[in-house]
């Protein structure tokens, strides 16, 4: 744990006291999103002390040149970079012609930032005195609507505390802006048109190169008393921004609030040339619902997906604060109303790692999403990458395959790779693997096969196409070998049969061939349509068979443990324990080859292939491996303690459990990584929502039914989770006295319960 | 081969005919220097067809910011920049007002160029027409002087051929130049002064932060019939530039000449604020001289070079042209004067790769310098090592070692690492052990042994703690392993246990005790200021001989090899006489993640080691080694041929040794790696060198005794070279017929020929 300061609350994140330091963290973790744009908690008025300026619209990125020291072939030419868009949050306010900036003031007072998970909303207040000595107090408030996904909405309230005041408004919009990440320093916005209407005002722009358009908008009028102006005194209109002045004469001890709804339209939804009519229409929607009204839809928006999704834990307000705040966040990223949209490692909180989807989609946020909306939603994640197969195919032939096969992209936007390290952009391949997986995940928890049929079974092919193009016969070893890659443990750098790998391959080639089998008697007409379309012949498949039956699984007989890659046992085998602490963590301390020649291992790896295929092994062997592979673990990161919890508790490790339970919920609140300033770990967070549901719940679908082993740690009172499974909605509560299961509605549903089967009904 | 326009001739290389395409291949193929300056052959009148402009002062670098894609622990701030320097060859000329251009001149009659080798000059000529029709001969000829080696002179002759005309000379010095290879489009120069004095001008200019002053300067009469002007008839200052005119009418068919001297003074040889006096010392020394007399002068100096380094071939001219170009760059790059200078691998011809010096310098440069010059030349070379002892230590710190280990940088320019792929910068570091090597190399051929009591065995005690540190026990094997690295064949990255680093790292540790011993024995007193010095005690060296005793070789026994790397089996073993040819080069054809899963070899790898510790092993060995590996090696380095020249040699196989010859001594004459355009590759050249002294002529030193097993391709009726060895010039003649072997004054040598002791007598 690296901070504290974050008050413990069951459904706020609490921030109390001014302290310049942590501004650039509280950015990120009080950001707000609604899916479809989102931004770091920056303040609205003028602030001269250190920030990370932050606003993203979903699916709005520029691809920037590559940037390497020396080039490889195979390359891509770009980046998508997440891009800072424009800001229209601005408010600058004035205090009898002083402007307002915490950073000038003094006796700052009562300062407080609130995250009310519970409903949506973002507050912060605080009394603070300006350097012409006007005490003030300010309200705050802001949220991004949930049901009008364009607009979000401030309550901007002064109230002068020790004499009556000439408080000065300037919302404005502003198209100035730059990104932190950026290669080249390229422009990365063009602003085409900047204008105004009444207490409305427009910016249209469009990104270079990829040519999104975007037109940034606000409407705000000024609240005294009574007194509604809704006509700005005056109009500023420089070359990128636009605002308008409202001022007013205050009396001490009386509030003054400035109302400003906000947001952009894009051509993603609308018509290029029709971006401002939109930005009217929604402004016209907004208005006429008023702030208190569009606060009261937004509170019944989170009302339901809380509904849904909540895990409500008692005994421990920490763990409970950690899984609202990783089930918000994931929320306020992803809602699963666009298939063309994913969930960005940062979401909307940051800049870093750029790109949009990586295999933490798959891999983390697949469960999360599946279980807590409808189904539709985890389908639309997986046909997310079917929509991208053609360009999968492309990038594998940049590298050499051929046939159709496909290979995924490690970080992409629109299906065409953008990152650009060879150790991961074409090592890190077990990716592809994760993709197939969800296919297989999303079947067995759903018994929705329609997905395979119709896109998943062509998605399989050019998997299993890789696969059986990646490996080579060793005739040394009689066997077939994967070498040069990257497993999920970035701490090592093209090895040569990686486990997890060559497991995944083996898997996705035998679940391919299971699923041509079904095809072909199931849905013959589609069938024929995807054999067809991908010339598939029996010799290939012939081929695939005889790959999976002849892989090779590095092993070691003295541990009795499946190794990690070939050589591990070569490494220097100090366990993590015995580290000095000083040299943690590792990638803050080491240079990159004394790390990749350590055992320690960033992630689960070995590991996550366990957690995959946890029925292929004996617990037995679970054991060992677990105990193998934790003791090299540093978990720098976010994607690893929440499999280490999940099998954990699987052997009844409880207090281990716990506390990675702990490290995976509290990651960013408590920045065990040092670097929450950069933004928010989104993706993880699905991982942290599996350590209590699969971890502590013991949810697994086996034999097509849920299965549970309910545990719960001694620190808590109480926890309760509720799943979307196939129509019906289950609740789980788990005491220390034992766990209740409760389905709300639909045919009676047979669970089993610590291995008894038990029948639920409405 | 990928060329063939340049004419076979003994000791010229020569163009004939203009090509617009060709230009920048033969700017890199005639390029001059002299050791402390070079150039590209650039054209001296104005050309606006495609052109790499270079001009380089030996030692002048720019330390240009580390631009990589993501940064990795341990990169180094900078990539040293080889400059392109301020241009002092410019002339521009017009006839009659129309600027002289070849790449606007139609009627291009007569165009040739020749770089005469035997006496150290570039011609140029040609017959053309200029737009407004008039026809002129041009004769340019330029060399950079051995002697003087600040200045260099060009004589540029027109005459009109069809009419009278009047021709404007219009030399220039010019500062407005720019990188072809820059990281940031940084300003690497800042100029502070420009001036002029009678027809001598100069401008002051200093490199951006590494602020090395450098003054250019020229001076430039006219010449026609018995006129003399040296009173330019005006001056053109720019901001970056200053130039002359001087104009005269010509008779039709008559010469007119613009004689220019010009060069750089720099701050390594003069103090800072006195290199405009040192520019005009220098000028009053070559004018005096003048033209003829200052090529008198450069003939007699190459003659020099050539009395002692010539290889003479007879009966293949081609052969014969490539040994030739091969030491007359050598020649032209480094003279071995200075010992703060080194050999960069593209000499004064290119910007490629930065940095000065490379392991190329120990491993292939040092016998040639060693052979063929005084051998204080060679000990300059070893001293420019000791003399980075400090920055290698430091560079080690960097990466995590203690206690005075040292590795030495890939790429350097002042001992400070400059190069930033992680699998080269913190992985290749064999380059290390050839630091090591070289000093053995030395000692073993100049029986030189004080070098190593007063330098040598410092770098030796920094090298060995490096590897002890560098390596770990693996209770597993039982043995020392040495995992994370880069061999010498860099289409293999992060390997295991590659045996040629392991092996060199047990001979440095080996080669280390000895030397310790050596100079404990005799020459106590520097023994005890070193021990004092490096603090090394009996535990260090104790364990020095465990590791190397104990070190770990992976070794085929189904194929009697040892295994160029842990894991080397694995791979699909495809011969490269069975690969498609139009994959080849494998690195324009294939992506990087292919070429690394591949078996194949870059350059000689485990052959590199079988070459450094030939006697180590049995012929039987290096037959069984050179089978297994020539077969899967592609030769894409420059550096790889010579050495399996060499090998296939002593196994006898001259047809192939012919074959690897030919490749390695034509290289960029005939252009085998298509990039000749970019520069010349400077230190393979030595790598030629060795292969026909070593190769055909089987030249080693053994027990103290220098060893011929003379053999000469059938190809060639003659070949003659010279060693400098121990006092002695020792004349090799090989024919048809047999060898003979001359030394021509000292005291009598008794060298071994086909295993025979003959004693040669003066």
């Amino acid at each position: 744990m690296n901070q504290d300061y974050i008050q413990s609350n069951p459904w706020s994140i609490i921030e109390e006291g001014f302290d310049k330091e942590r501004v650039k963290s509280s950015e990120s973790l009080f950001s707000i999103g609604n899916g479809a744009m989102g931004q770091r908690a920056n303040f609205e008025e003028s602030y001269s002390g250190p920030t990370f300026q932050g606003s993203y619209i979903a699916g709005v990125y520029y691809p920037d040149k590559t940037r390497v020291g020396w080039w490889k072939n195979g390359y891509p030419e770009y980046f998508a970079k997440v891009l800072n868009a424009p800001n229209w949050i601005g408010i600058d306010v004035s205090i009898n012609g002083e402007p307002l900036d915490l950073a000038t003031c003094t006796n700052i007072k009562n300062f407080k930032r609130e995250l009310n998970m519970k409903e949506g909303w973002y507050r912060r207040n605080f009394i603070a005195t300006t350097p012409n000595n006007i005490e003030i107090e300010v309200v705050a408030t802001r949220f991004l609507n949930l049901s009008h996904d364009e607009v979000g909405a401030i309550h901007y309230q002064v109230t002068p505390l020790n004499a009556d005041a000439e408080i000065l408004f300037k919302p404005y919009i502003d198209a100035g802006i730059t990104n932190e990440d950026s290669n080249w320093d390229d422009k990365f916005w063009n602003t085409t048109n900047i204008k105004s209407d009444k207490n409305r005002a427009f910016i249209e722009s469009h990104t270079m190169k990829t040519n999104f358009n975007v037109c940034t908008f606000m409407q705000a009028h000024l609240v005294y008393g009574d007194t509604i102006k809704d006509t700005p005194h005056s109009l500023n209109q420089e070359e990128l921004s636009i605002g308008f002045e409202f001022s007013q004469k205050v009396k001490k001890g009386e509030k003054v609030s400035l109302v400003k709804y906000g947001g952009y339209t894009v051509d993603r939804n609308h018509k290029a040339d029709k971006l401002t009519e939109a930005a009217h229409t929604a402004l016209d929607q907004v208005s006429s619902l008023g702030f208190d009204g569009l606060l009261e839809e937004q509170k019944k928006a989170w009302a339901r997906i809380w509904e849904m999704s909540d895990i409500a834990i008692q005994g421990d307000v920490k763990a409970q604060q950690g899984i609202r705040f990783n089930i918000f966040q994931l929320n306020q990223t992803y809602l699963g109303t666009d298939s063309r949209l994913n969930i960005g490692p940062k979401g909307f909180t940051g800049e870093k790692y750029g790109g949009s989807t990586y295999w933490d989609t798959e891999a983390y946020c697949l469960p999360f999403y599946m279980a807590t909306k409808n189904q539709e939603v985890a389908r639309k994640l997986l046909k997310y990458r079917y929509n991208h197969l053609e360009k999968a195919i492309e990038n594998a032939e940049k590298l050499g395959f051929t046939n159709g096969a496909a290979l995924y992209p490690m970080v992409t936007m629109n299906g065409e790779e953008c990152h650009n390290e060879w150790e991961i952009t074409f090592e890190e391949i077990h990716r592809n693997g994760a993709i197939a997986y969800a296919i297989f995940n999303y079947s067995r928890y759903t018994q929705d096969y329609s997905y395979v049929p119709e896109m998943g079974l062509e998605v399989l092919i050019g998997i299993a196409r890789f696969w059986q193009q990646r490996v080579n016969w060793s005739a040394h070893r009689n066997r077939y070998v994967m070498l040069g890659v990257t497993g999920p443990n970035e701490y090592e750098n093209n090895v040569n049969n990686n486990w997890y790998t060559n497991y995944l391959a083996k898997w996705c080639l035998e679940y391919t061939l299971e699923q041509l089998e079904y095809v072909q008697q199931e849905h013959p007409n589609d069938y024929k349509r995807i054999l067809d379309k991908t010339q598939l012949g029996n010799d290939e498949t012939g081929l695939w068979k005889k790959v999976a039956t002849h892989m090779y699984f590095p092993y070691s007989e003295e541990h009795g443990v499946y190794l990690q890659q070939d050589g591990f046992l070569d490494k220097d085998l100090i366990r993590v324990a015995d580290l000095d602490k000083k040299e943690r963590p590792i990638n803050q301390h080491w240079s990159w080859d004394r790390i990749l020649r350590s055992p320690y291992i960033k992630q689960a790896d070995t590991l996550q292939g366990f957690y995959f295929f946890e029925d292929h092994f004996t617990n037995k062997e679970l054991e060992k491996h677990f105990d193998f592979y934790e003791s090299f673990t540093v978990h720098e990161s976010s994607l690893s303690p929440c499999v280490h919890a999940i099998q954990a508790a699987k052997l009844g490790r409880m207090e281990q459990a716990y506390t990675f339970y702990l490290r995976t919920s509290r990651l960013d609140l408590d920045d065990y990584n040092k670097e929450v300033e950069e933004g928010l770990h989104i993706t993880s967070m699905a991982g942290t929502w599996m350590s209590i549901v699969e971890g502590f719940g013991g949810m697994r679908v086996k034999d097509g039914k849920l299965c549970f082993t309910p545990q719960i740690p001694e620190q808590w009172d109480m926890y309760s989770f509720k799943l979307n499974f196939r129509n019906r909605v289950l609740k789980v509560t788990v005491t220390q006295e034992g766990a209740e299961f409760k389905i709300d509605e639909g045919e009676a549903l047979e669970i089993v319960v610590d291995d008894k089967p038990i029948t639920l009904s409405a």
